[in-house]
């Protein structure tokens, strides 16, 4: 570009308002900063959208945004996470994420040398998960009118022929498999927020799932009758949409399902249920009992399934309960999360 | 859903963080509002992504983020904006806009009777140019750290076979066609920002160009080498990008750019030019001299066309420049604007 009247200090600068204004400190930004970091051929081209090549079939697409405090946490920041959790919620319907777009709206004010930190995880976390970020957008709004950054992806994958993911093919006894521990990235970003300190550094578990997907599917085949990542909400949000979406009941057996046990000892501290704590790392699948021991195999086989563990089973329930039995021999309902004990997890 | 323990009072209540939860109120702002606005069958399936078939052949995404204050503005709001701009930056490549995607940045506070106006606005500005909402997400983020409400929109549509519209297309002796009055937009997200009060109040021009775009290519055929809407930067940042791209340089001619006399008078008063200023419904059209006549006629004959114009054409420059002989006789460069004049404009 010609002309440039100055440069992009990114050691020391921080974003102004003229870096959204569709001018030429823009035009710096995106070539300085965000096409170093997601480098690819497709935002190269510079235009409004881009172009790919599909194949035909069956495609999905999803959308996230991401308001997560603070921007860095143990484990990942906002940049990885929203890699991570748009690769997940389209490996969830079993397809392979190919693009991604990403939409930036930025706090005047904000550090650059934290932008460049953010943008190269996404592009490092987009290069692990073989998918491209094509096409982006940068806001910027006026100090104290954000909170330094925001996030939102979309991205688009295709589904395998003949593969249909949902809530609908579940059935009475399909057993309930969970890939790992709960409640990781939720208590990692509320221990950083209330500066907990624990004996160990609790991490998120941010990771994208996509290649354990393919693991699942190829030992479960078409006995994997749905997949869900358990965020916002926790298992529980996600076990009770499940219900209500395939007009079932779960019962679960609380002394299989794996908590570290510091996370465990966190959620008493702080009075939260490890089911409603957000996880970014984790999926549960609703398998047919046939396929059940071959699919915990797979995954207990994979890096990202290590503690996996089948945690309960599908019942007949016009009420769409999420029944426990809990450690102690009794049992409870597992209810949504009513009011709001853990914003901006993700 | 079984057991609400309070119903979305839409006429007086107002966001708060649980309805960013993953929770129950999460639940019931989506169905209760959102689906009620987007209303279709891939939504009702209440997955974390969405499936659709594609024919196969090549296909286009883009994002954008809509930040713009205010948020209800003459001619349009936030929603219907957000709509417009993602079916645009489809169009642009000659491609008809299918699906799109939504992500919602709510601050706490927010008035639900607002969320529901600007989610019926995208609603029916998707329906209007035949895409759909077909996935979404909903964060809350306390008071003070947002501004009411920011959107991010992606989309993806599909290019008719053998069409390739890009900046690499452009020739020497191009013509340079824009389809009708500049600045409207901007201009009129300014006054109502301070009060300017004009005889007629200015309107937005914000509209989806899809229709606008399917005569052009009907009227030029492969004579039509490229398309941009001017937004913001206006069509100075639009027509410097594109010479940078083709490696040529544009020459305009003053008088005969389409400007209402209100929003020339407005630029004047607020200083600013409106080669500056942003377009939420007009596009550039890059055309061999051949086809020129007949892509302006079918411009002409369109309801979103009638100002349509010839402004300039396209010159051999190394440098890259885009000169315009102004209205007195004389000449001047037109630049990028170089810093930010018009915060928040989309």
């Amino acid at each position: 570009m010609r002309g440039h009247q100055r440069t992009l200090d990114i050691r020391n600068g921080c974003i102004d308002l003229s870096h959204g204004s569709g001018g030429r400190a823009m035009a710096q930004l995106i070539s300085g900063l965000f096409h170093e970091a997601f480098g690819n051929e497709w935002l190269a081209r510079g235009n409004d959208q881009s172009a790919f090549d599909v194949g035909g079939g069956r495609m999905v697409m999803t959308t996230d945004g991401y308001v997560v405090s603070p921007l860095f946490f143990p484990g990942g920041n906002i940049g990885s996470l929203a890699v991570h959790g748009t690769v997940n919620d389209i490996a969830m319907a079993g397809a392979r994420p190919l693009y991604m777009s990403a939409s930036f709206i930025i706090e005047e004010g904000f550090r650059l040398s934290h932008l460049k930190m953010i943008a190269e995880s996404m592009g490092e976390a987009a290069r692990a998960a073989g998918v491209h970020i094509i096409t982006g957008d940068t806001k910027v709004v006026e100090r104290g009118k954000a909170d330094g950054l925001f996030i939102s992806t979309a991205g688009v994958g295709v589904v395998p022929d003949g593969l249909d993911l949902s809530a609908e093919n579940a059935r009475v006894g399909d057993r309930v498999l969970i890939s790992g521990t709960l409640g990781d990235h939720g208590i990692a970003i509320m221990s950083k927020r209330q500066n907990l300190a624990f004996e160990t550094e609790i991490m998120s578990d941010s990771a994208s799932l996509h290649d354990l997907v393919v693991k699942i599917l190829e030992a479960g085949a078409h006995g994997v009758h749905l997949m869900r990542d358990p965020t916002r909400g926790g298992l529980a949000a996600t076990l009770n949409e499940i219900a209500q979406q395939s007009d079932l009941g779960f019962r679960l057996q609380e002394e299989v399902i794996p908590v570290k046990p510091d996370v465990a000892a966190a959620c008493e501290l702080l009075g939260i249920d490890p089911l409603h704590v957000a996880n970014e790392g984790k999926l549960v699948a609703i398998v047919s009992p046939e396929v059940a021991n071959a699919v915990l195999a797979a995954m207990r086989a994979h890096p990202l399934g290590c503690d996996a563990a089948e945690i309960g089973e599908a019942i007949a329930d016009d009420h769409h309960f999420v029944q426990m039995a809990t450690s102690f021999g009794g049992g409870r309902i597992v209810d949504w999360l009513s009011g709001e004990q853990l914003p901006r997890i993700c």
